[in-house]
C-alpha cells in the first residue's frame, strides 16, 4: 500500500531539484479529525455526522461553522494562459495550480483546491463553477486567457454569493499599486499629476489600469502590440474589442494621446510592463528625470534592471534575484484570508485598495529606491494584508 | 489571521462531542513541498514549475509522476440520498462528504476532495464531472439517488479514462459479499444452491444482487415496497422502471417467484436488508434452519439483531455496537488504493470480487457466527484489499 511508484523511463529527471520537489505532487489532504477507533468513527461519520447535517439543514448558516467550506478556495483554470507558457491545457497546468494552492496555505492558511477544467467555453466554465460552488468558500480564477477571463469573472460575481477573484488581474494590480505608492512617495510625485504608461492590455494590464485610476492616477495610457490603446484606432471598437474600447475611454482618450511606445514614454514618469515584450534602452532614456520603471515580465523583464537603472531612479521586476520584487504572493493569500475572516461575500475595490495600502505601509521609514515593497517572506505581510482587507470588508453588499 | 471564528448563536452545540469534533470541518490541505525561502519558491513555483509543465506537455504520462492527481479522488454528490436523511441538498451533505474524505485518507492513503454539486440533472452532473476530470485520478459517486445514480455512473465510465465508482452500490456490494462468503462457509452452504432474498431494490440492493450473481448465487430475489421485483408485476417495465426490469430478469423471473416479504422469506437461507424497512420476527422465523440475516439498515436494523438471533445462526448489521459490522469503510479505501497503485483506468468486476475475497480471507481460521467479517479498525484490511485489487487490475482494458 504505497503511494505512486516511480514510472519507468523518467530517470532523466532524477537528481534535478525541481523535479525531485515535484515527485508525487506538492500537496495532500490532511484529516483534522482523528478516526483511530470505533468511537471516533461514530462521531466523525455515521451515526454522529447525521446530527450535524440535520443542524445545518435547519440553519444553513451553521455550514460556516461545521464544515471546511468557509476556509476553502477553488483555484480554477482552463489552462489557456499559464505563466509564460500560454495555452498548455488543463492537465499540464496542474503543477502551477498546486503551487498556487501551496502558497495559499503557507502564506494565508487558506485551503485551496486546484480545479483544472477541460473546456475553454465561457458558458461551460461559468456553469461548471456555479454547480461546484456549494463545495467552496471562494473562487480564485487563474491563468485564463483574456478577454474571456473578464466575462467569466463578471458572470461568476453575478451568480455567486462568495468571493470571486482573478488573481492575474487583481493580485497583480494590488501589488503593483503598493509598489507605485511608495515609488511616487520616494520621488516626490502626486498621483494626480503623475504620467503613467502600462505596456500590456491583457488581463493584468487592464486590472492595473483600473486600480491606478481608482487610486487617482491622472494621466494614464496602455499599450498593446499595435501602440497606445485609443478610440482613435480603427482596430478598437465596442463590438470587436470591448475591453480595450472601455479602457481606452478611461485612459488615452482623456488625454488624446496616440502613437507607439516612443510617443508614450517620452517624458513619462512611470513605466509598468506586464506584456512580456521588450523596451529599448534609448526609449527609457527619454522618460522624465527620476523615472520609475516596473519591468515585470517573467523570467525576462522588458528591460534589464541594471540597464534601466542608468535612466531611472526606481526599478522593480517580477524576479526574486533583483530588489523590489512585484510578486502576487504578497497579495492573494492575505486577501482571501481577510475576506474569509470577515465572512465577506465579495472582494470589493475598497478591500483591494486597503490591501495595497497595507503592503505599502509595511515599508515605512525604510523606504528607499531598492526597497519600495516588502519581500515575499516578510512574515508581517500575510497578517497585515488580511487585517486590512477584513477591516475594509463591507458586509452590507 | 485566524481560521474561522465561532459564529454568534451556535453555543447550544458547545460541549456536544459530535459538534466539537466538526468545528471548522474535518479536513484541510497540507503542502508536501516546503516554501520557506526564496529558493524553495523558485523550485515549487516560478520559474521552476514551468520546467515541470513543459516536461508534462511533451510527455503527458509524466503528470502521473509530478502532480498529486493520480492519488486523488473526487467524492461527488448531488445531496439527494444522504445517509438516512434523504434529499438534503449539496451544502448540507458536506459533513458526510468530508467524513468520507477523512476515511479515504486514514484507511487508504487516498487524497479525497468533496465536490457537492448544485444540480440534480443527469446531463449536468455528467458534464460537470467530465469537465473537472483533469483535476482528479478517480471519481467516487456518493449518496446520489437511484435510479439516476446508475445512468450517471454508466455515462461517466464511458466518458472517462479514470476509475469511476459509486460506493453506495459497489462498496456495499463488496463488503456484503465478503460477509456472505464466510456465512455460507460457516453454515455449510454452496453459493449455487443458497436461496437469497434482498430487501431493497435501490442503488445498494441492485449492486448487491449483481455481485451475488457474479459470485454464483443460484436463487436470488429482490423486494421493493410492493413486493418481489418480477416482470410479472404490472408496475415494472423496461420503459418506466428499466433498472428494476433488468434486475427482475436476472433474479425472480428465473425462479418464477412472486409475492411479498412472507412468500420470499419462507424457507430462504439468507436475508439481506438494505431497505431501511422492517421485517417482523414471525417472518424471519419461517426461514430455513441455520438462517443468515444481514439487517444492514442504519441506525435501525430491519430486525433487532438479538431478536434475529433467536431464529438465525448468523446475524450481521451495519452497526458498530453489534458483531459482524458490514461497513463500506472495509472496501472503498483499499479498492481505490489498489486501483491507483495499479494505475488502473477502471474498477472491474474482477477487482471487486478480489476485494471481497481478500476481506473474507482475513477472517481465516477464526471464522465464527460472531466473526464473519473483519472489524473496520483491523489494520490488515486496507493493505489486503489494496493488494488484491492491484493484482486483479487488468490494465489491458
Amino acid at each position: 500500500m504505497t503511494v505512486v511508484e516511480p514510472l519507468p523511463g523518467v530517470e532523466h529527471h532524477a537528481g534535478d531539484p525541481v523535479f525531485e520537489l515535484h515527485r508525487g505532487g506538492k500537496m495532500s489532504i490532511a484529516a483534522t479529525a482523528s478516526v483511530s477507533n470505533r468511537d471516533d468513527l461514530s462521531l466523525a461519520y455515521t451515526p454522529g455526522v447525521a446530527r450535524v447535517c440535520s443542524a445545518i439543514h435547519e440553519d444553513p448558516a451553521l455550514a460556516a461553522h461545521y464544515t471546511w467550506v468557509p476556509n476553502t478556495v477553488a483555484v480554477v483554470t482552463d489552462g489557456t494562459a499559464v505563466l509564460g507558457l500560454g495555452d498548455i491545457g488543463p492537465a499540464v497546468a496542474m503543477p502551477v495550480m498546486e503551487g498556487k494552492a501551496v502558497l495559499f496555505k503557507e502564506f494565508g492558511g487558506v485551503d485551496a483546491i486546484p480545479i483544472c477544467l477541460d473546456t475553454t467555453d465561457v458558458d461551460e466554465i461559468v456553469e461548471t463553477v456555479v454547480r461546484m460552488s456549494p463545495s467552496f468558500g471562494g473562487i480564485n480564477l487563474e491563468d485564463i486567457a483574456a478577454p474571456r477571463c473578464f466575462e467569466i469573472e463578471e458572470r461568476l460575481k453575478e451568480r455567486l454569493n462568495i468571493p470571486v477573484f482573478h488573481d492575474d488581474q487583481h493580485g497583480t494590480a494590488v501589488v503593483t499599486l503598493a509598489a507605485l505608492m511608495n515609488a511616487l512617495k520616494l520621488t516626490g510625485r502626486a498621483p494626480d499629476t503623475a504620467r503613467v504608461v502600462i505596456s500590456g492590455a491583457g488581463a493584468a494590464g487592464v486590472a492595473v489600469a483600473k486600480i491606478l485610476l481608482a487610486y487617482g492616477i491622472g494621466d494614464l495610457c496602455l499599450l498593446d502590440r499595435t501602440g497606445i490603446v485609443s478610440s482613435s484606432r480603427a482596430d478598437i471598437s465596442a463590438e470587436s474589442t470591448p475591453s480595450k474600447k472601455a479602457i481606452a475611454e478611461l485612459t488615452a482618450d482623456k488625454t488624446g494621446r496616440t502613437g507607439g511606445l516612443a510617443e508614450a514614454l517620452a517624458g513619462a514618469d512611470v513605466f509598468i510592463g506586464v506584456s512580456g515584450g521588450t523596451v529599448p534602452e534609448e526609449i527609457v532614456a527619454t522618460m522624465a528625470p527620476e523615472a520609475i520603471v516596473f519591468a515585470m515580465a517573467n523570467p525576462n523583464p522588458e528591460i534589464h534592471p541594471e540597464v534601466a537603472h542608468q535612466h531611472a531612479r526606481v526599478v522593480a521586476t517580477g524576479r526574486s534575484d533583483f530588489p523590489n520584487q512585484i510578486n502576487n504572493v504578497l497579495a492573494f493569500p492575505g486577501i482571501f484570508r481577510g475576506a474569509f475572516d470577515a465572512r465577506a461575500n465579495t472582494i470589493t475595490e475598497e478591500m483591494k485598495l486597503a490591501a495595497a495600502r497595507a503592503l505599502a505601509d509595511l515599508v515605512g521609514e525604510d523606504l528607499a529606491a531598492d526597497y519600495i515593497i516588502p519581500a515575499p517572506f516578510d512574515p508581517r505581510v500575510g497578517p497585515a494584508v488580511a487585517e486590512a482587507v477584513e477591516a475594509a470588508a463591507d458586509l452590507r453588499d
